[in-house]
């Protein structure tokens, strides 16, 4: 198989996106659903670990949700056989998922672990450019600031040593495909997101083209500058509000509660947009619950902070509780959480 | 007709929008199409300006582009008696328009005129939140940065002393044209821009009216939040260009030519994107054309700045002249235009 494939330019942009100097040698542990994406994904990682002398491991999660998947399972098993690497496995837990994000939680679980007990480095997933382009419509669509608008990241820090990384974003789905129709090998169609993610798949078939072909025929690439332009814009923006925190934030915890200590005179001045992106990182740190924080609770946030005549003392979702103490000089806004009542309060 | 229009939310929203003490004994020029829009506007801001005692002069500019475009003229200037103001008006230029932007510049440089021959301290347009919309779609699908995405900006300094200002930015063409209906103020339909924009007219007839109804009902507003946010981001970026440049920057002009001389010593360690925002801001702050700059030609002259191994000399559009020049003590980057080219080579 190794000629054919290392003749094709797939291959050639895998690694010019993931250079084999950077995973010479390792362990690499390779999300494969059996899919055509992660499929080609893992032939054409093998032909790189070859030169490499890396060591893949293909992970295989199933989640249950239909009745091929146990074929899909027995797929991936097969191709690691084919590509002479180690498979692992996984299986959703007895009670299924609720929705589409707990199952990711879980599969993400699943890779972690794995990642672990194989010593890999690296674990790779192959999300597309039409990934990350429909990622990016529906997050414009359903109301987004830079930190969504820049996308599915390329790299995130699982665990410490352990980096989930993304070197197909750079790809569309049909190359993917030709290339393994060029190699003869086969994977598995994935009806699954047709149930799981009703509006994503219809931003898939029907959004995407017609904006293709009756608006803009460069939309997609004008969508992924846009989302790489927010990415650096909010590393900068971040960069910035971790200054900020140093200077201003005082974090404490004990078996009891986190507690946050807001020094509000190194606030003055600072734009309210830094001051949003603080407050957001500060979310973040703890995993106090985003999600559940709005547009306008974060706006409610900030005014506690500008505003004098708001109430001094508010709760916020997920049981956070925010003190204005102006008593402190120049003032002190503390946030704090108890750790028995999260479970519950959630 | 003022006690009905007093009553109205929409004179309320104006004011909250832009408080009469704002300018209040000044005079404001009222660009007036005909169109919904612009009458509704009128209409309110006239119950404001005798609230605040100050002078409205309604400006009408015929584009002659349409048949009924005289009649239109004729109807501003009857409203203009009706609401017990001054009118006045300009014409297009025999030679007419090549395009939307040609027109776009003759309106925007009547209005200016006739703000300088009035007095007036203030130009409004009547642009709503649904322009705003079209506007952020129209730039995304085209591509856009952040700077676009920020969308049409609430205000803009159009001379020493005279500001232009759009304060309907908050409010819906539905509003407006509830508020008329209220009046029985009638209005011109204006068939024009079916003609002058296609692409804009799908995006308000089409694809607005489909992402509502088939993705996401409260699309608009996601568009709207995204767009504020754009533009605050914006903002902090350009002050943190601006400082840049203070420091690296030094532009010298005779009757020649414009002469920018870049200390890249001072750019060392700065992120990409705030050199490149700075590099902007100096084509903004030069007029250089800057439409005809792409995604391409920027990176090409940041790579002139990153990396020795590019050409030391480009030439960049509308004849700017780039050369590096590393024996200066840390390296230059000169950027020249020859001011007797720039009709010529544009």
């Amino acid at each position: 198989m190794d000629s054919i494939v290392s003749d094709h330019s797939l291959v050639e942009r895998l690694e010019l996106s993931w250079p084999v100097e950077q995973w010479q040698g390792l362990t690499v542990l390779v999300a494969v659903s059996g899919g055509a994406d992660s499929v080609a994904m893992a032939c054409a990682l093998s032909v790189l670990a070859g030169r490499g002398k890396a060591d893949l491991v293909l992970a295989h999660f199933d989640h249950q949700w239909r009745e091929e998947s146990a074929g899909d399972a027995h797929f991936v098993e097969k191709l690691a056989g084919q590509l002479g690497c180690k498979h692992v496995k996984g299986q959703a837990g007895q009670q299924g998922f609720q929705n589409e994000q707990e199952a990711r939680q879980q599969r993400y679980a699943f890779l972690l672990e794995m990642a672990r007990s194989e010593g890999a480095r690296f674990v790779v997933t192959a999300h597309t450019a039409d990934d990350q382009v429909e990622t990016i419509l529906d997050r414009i669509l359903r109301g987004t600031g830079l930190r969504g608008l820049s996308g599915i990241p390329r790299t995130r820090v699982l665990d410490e040593g352990i980096v989930l990384l993304r070197p197909l974003l750079c790809c569309h789905k049909a190359e993917l495909k030709e290339y393994l129709d060029e190699l003869g090998q086969e994977w598995c169609e994935d009806e699954s997101n047709l149930d799981t993610d009703f509006t994503r798949n219809r931003i898939r078939h029907q959004l995407v083209p017609l904006l293709k072909s009756e608006f803009q025929p460069s939309v997609e690439e004008s969508l992924l500058n846009l989302a790489e332009l927010a990415g650096q814009t909010q590393q900068f923006l971040q960069s910035h509000a971790g200054q900020l925190a140093e200077r201003a934030v005082t974090v404490a915890r004990d078996d009891q509660q986190q507690k946050v200590t807001i020094d509000l005179s190194a606030l003055a001045s600072v734009p309210p947009l830094l001051v949003r992106e603080m407050l957001v990182e500060i979310w973040c740190q703890l995993d106090w619950p985003r999600q559940a924080m709005g547009m306008r609770q974060w706006n409610q946030l900030l005014e506690m902070i500008q505003d004098e005549t708001t109430p001094s003392s508010q709760t916020f979702p997920g049981n956070v509780r925010v003190t204005r103490d102006e008593k402190k000089s120049g003032g002190q806004l503390k946030l704090t959480r108890r750790l028995e009542n999260i479970e519950t309060k959630d």
